[in-house]
């Protein structure tokens, strides 16, 4: 599993949640996955799948492009 | 599985890959998955992972952003 590609993705996902003032376990009831499951995608560990990127953008009201444009400029 | 999702997905990596005359065997040996993969994905069988999914984006030459500004355009 690519580290680096998972780990911008969790610091995407934690600077957005922030961002909205969601607690982690918030964020976990609005896109409808496990309360521990945010904090291993917050920390890199897991690889997501599309759908999952789905339901995260959703409950961030934020598009995928978006998540995408930012996971770009960490990369920098 | 949202099944919408995955076939606009699978819509845009056939564009990509049209564009740059792949054949889904030459895209597959690319990208370093199974060649039976790549057909799954452009039908929108698979709930693809990040990981493949920057997998394909290296093969195409494509960053992650630009797939899905394409997605979204396809969406509206």
């Amino acid at each position: 599993m690519n580290k680096k590609l998972s780990a911008k993705f969790g610091e995407v996902i934690r600077e957005l949640r922030k961002e909205r003032n969601l607690s982690q376990e918030a964020l976990a009831d609005k896109a409808d996955v496990h309360r521990t499951y945010i904090g291993m995608i917050e920390r890199g560990e897991k690889n997501i799948t599309l759908e999952n990127i789905q339901r995260l953008a959703k409950a961030l009201n934020v598009s995928l492009k978006s998540i995408f444009e930012r996971l770009e400029k960490i990369s920098k």
